[in-house]
């Protein structure tokens, strides 16, 4: 039945709809906007509280061996020297000195343009050219180069182009290389780390000694707090610590909505393990808990996949990283992270802080740092592939019967804005109208419930349809007879009569 | 029955139970700490939450005329223009150039020491004298005074001093005023204005263009998003717009523990209504709602009081500020601002963006900016009165009956991070166990329980009292009989016997 429609409508469609009905809107909107951020709605920050809610009493509050922690945002900067982000945490950056535009040199492509000349003789370098990555930069290069040798008048054959990126050029290449800008060579800088951490000064001074790091993950702050959570006593390894938090990156080219933004929410676990504990299966556990929770709040398996990253690409202390990929409208792309990260962090802190991250063992009568597993997720990534999950177009009948497009938003209910729309039959109906406005007073005390009289029914359950809303609650003539009302279902569209307490029982259920 | 510690030692007492619990942990404490920054614990995070949950429950999803918003932390700058804060959200500052120590310059009292000549004759400046701002700052001042008259051995009458803050110093006398680290004149500088917003640079650019800050509060994110909520549909004047979120402010002095500290969380709403609408009946309804809610979570009326801001001290645009104070142990301090503040906001909005705010009223067909009334509350600061009212030592038998000393957080349980703990009589009777194990898992579905099996049951209810648990359901041997088993009551330290049914009843009553 559902048609979902192509890829690039849908995420201009999402976008659209995102904004609104009031789930995400552009930061800044009334200023032109700020790159890379997005504020949530009244729609919006209802269903991010729902996901970062179910997240924390799935992952923290239902099982015995978490806890929970809120570390500040800003932290003691040694932390970040310790973590290895001041030296580390940098993309490369190539900067055009004439028109000022900065590009990622690993995502600007360019290639030597070499012409055999007609009847033989040396190959001939005749220039360069460049393109930005995307899906056409090699037809792009391509067209360039025959651009530069019909320009150039250089006659012969020209071969098949080799493009690399910046961080590939050779240094005598960097001044031939044209800008994207200007097409002209002789602008572009040499590619420099540019540390993607945000900067700022703590107190009066404006000197090294004061310079702070807003963080670019929640993970350091439940580290530098190992040994503090341990003191309380409540823990025992194994176990993990969750934090739920803002983080900060200062992306040179924030993309793809709130997919990739400079700032954004994470909940991230660091689950504490003996050094000769099986890591494997505890890595195994955590990526299959993942699953199973996405689902169990309508990510569906068949929308996701794994990707295990490359040994020879992983840090040296890292034993094994595995993403939960999700199929977005741009592509299939990292949505949930699992490091196993050995004891680098705990032994990095130890290092630096010379304190002792040592856990000792009452079973064993061994000390140790234990060895973490560390799932990470973005909780505007968990709404982003929800809501991509959820869109859909259908087909509903209106007042008359004729059928008409249907946009609705299939959330499950844990994760939905709105839980009950209470409507009345009609609006001129004291009887009714007061009966609504009673069980929406009532359902108030317990979930968030909406009251709707404007319009025809079938016209504000498309206005629910639209927001995800599972169960619309219609009070009409013969619920003055005998309490009960009808109850749609948004997926379904069947409608049931059910009373009160058949109504509260089902809340309870779907929602916990 | 309970007899609360005097203040210095109340404070005292609860930064080392919120330590050792896990409630609150100075920020990067393992690098020695971080000035004005804290972490919240695993049970911090959970009353946090709670504050916070609770918060929005009551003023934003049970009601309809409020709608929820959660915009970013970093903005436009342009907001921070419009709203004063680039040019006036500043504190004025002194410098020592010498130990390069800084002081807010309000806090930095200085005064001439004026000696009147034996025997008559012009009355003679010898020196000037400074003390920080403190109980004995008054004190201080004359004690310098003497040492001064003394060490210049200048014969005469003292003559009272003036004490006068830096920011009252004639350019002349700065030069004459001791540093308060030096006890030297000469190295104090003016005062200056210094700006208390974080500082920091959004993309590749460090320069003006690039120029962003970290939100000093959350009420300009709803300003800027007034249209885009508008445009949802969703609302009417009169209506409000809540955002819970972190803010940031580079205070000079932080101090009083999370009181003022550099990094919090900031639950804020506002509230608009018509420009010829009632605005005192508005500014006092909230005020009386804010009063309410703390007394229903377990911040009571007696440690309340209000505080108007005197018309004389109000910035130009504002009508009216009324402040609930809360007793904290080093002395009354605001915690809640109830700000009635006009227009103003908007119409700067639309001033510099060139926007339309105007809200067009379909009941009296007139445009308009509407006006707003700005309750605006501390996370922490309601968390920190929660706490201090909570904290209580009285007495408890041990068990053999003997008194002991009792630590116990009445907390409200709406806001105890842990609502029951699960406790088998003893730990070796395997049916006891299964029973309590059983138990606490059901309840884990629902609410936060805690399981604990180890030493006396008189400690284990110790172990509660102090991190502010409402029930204990203890697991005895009757249980195996008939399924019930004893909750006792923190407060009273009653027990009673109920079943399963009547415990999830008694929670769902008292949790929401």
């Amino acid at each position: 039945m559902s048609t979902p429609p192509a890829p690039a409508n849908l995420m201009e469609a999402l976008v659209s709809l995102c904004k609104r009905r009031g789930f995400i809107f552009p930061s800044s909107d009334i200023y032109g906007g700020l790159n890379g951020f997005f504020d949530y709605g009244p729609l919006g920050v209802e269903m991010k509280n729902n996901i970062k809610a179910a997240w924390w009493r799935d992952f923290v509050q239902r099982r015995d061996d978490m806890v929970g922690l809120d570390s500040s945002i800003i932290h003691h900067p040694t932390t970040w020297k310790a973590s290895g982000h001041v030296d580390n945490f940098t993309d490369p950056l190539v900067d055009c000195k004439v028109s000022k535009q900065r590009y990622r040199a690993d995502q600007l492509f360019f290639a030597a343009v070499v012409v055999e000349p007609e009847g033989g003789g040396d190959r001939q370098v005749i220039g360069y050219v460049s393109a930005l990555e995307g899906d056409r930069t090699d037809a792009e290069l391509q067209e360039k180069a025959e651009q530069l040798k019909r320009k150039k008048a250089v006659r012969g054959k020209l071969l098949a182009l080799e493009a690399r990126d910046m961080t590939a050029a050779k240094p005598e290449e960097i001044a031939l290389i044209p800008s994207p800008a200007t097409g002209e060579p002789g602008s572009l800088t040499p590619p420099r780390s540019f540390n993607m951490m945000f900067q700022t000064y703590v107190g009066a001074l404006r000197d090294d000694t004061a310079v702070a790091y807003l963080r670019p993950e929640t993970a350091q702050g439940i580290f530098i707090n190992f040994k503090n959570v341990l003191d309380t006593g409540r823990v025992k390894v194994p176990f993990g610590i969750a934090q739920v938090g803002k983080a900060f990156r200062n992306e040179i080219n924030p993309r793809n909505f709130t997919f990739r933004s400079r700032e954004f929410e994470q909940m991230e676990i660091e689950y504490f393990i003996a050094p000769d504990a099986d890591w494997q299966k505890c890595h195994r556990d955590w990526i299959a808990a993942g699953l199973a929770w996405l689902d169990s709040v309508g990510v569906p398996r068949a929308l996701l996949s794994e990707y295990a990253h490359p040994k020879e690409k992983l840090s040296h202390y890292s034993k094994g990283t595995v993403d939960i990929m999700f199929k977005f409208p741009f592509g299939v792309q990292e949505l949930w992270g699992f490091a196993a990260r050995g004891d680098f962090d705990l032994t990095q802190h130890q290092k630096c802080s010379g304190k002792s991250m040592e856990y000792f063992d009452e079973a064993t009568k061994t000390k140790y740092v234990p060895h973490v597993v560390e799932p990470s997720v973005g909780v505007d990534r968990i709404f982003l592939a929800a809501i991509c999950a959820a869109y859909a177009e259908d087909e509903a009948p209106d007042e008359k019967g004729k059928l008409e497009k249907r946009v609705v938003l299939r959330l499950s209910p844990r994760l939905a804005p709105v839980k009950v729309a209470v409507l009345p039959l009609v609006k001129n109906k004291p009887e009714l109208v007061a009966f609504a406005q009673q069980l929406h007073a009532k359902l108030q005390r317990k979930v968030v419930s909406f009251y709707d009289q404007s319009g025809a029914v079938g016209r504000r359950y498309r206005r629910q349809d639209e927001i995800g809303t599972p169960w619309c609650a219609t009070v009409d003539f013969d619920t003055l007879a005998n309490g009960t009302f009808t109850l749609r279902d948004r997926d379904t569209m069947k409608q049931e009569r059910i009373d009160e307490k058949a109504l509260f029982a089902l809340l309870d259920e779907r929602l916990t």
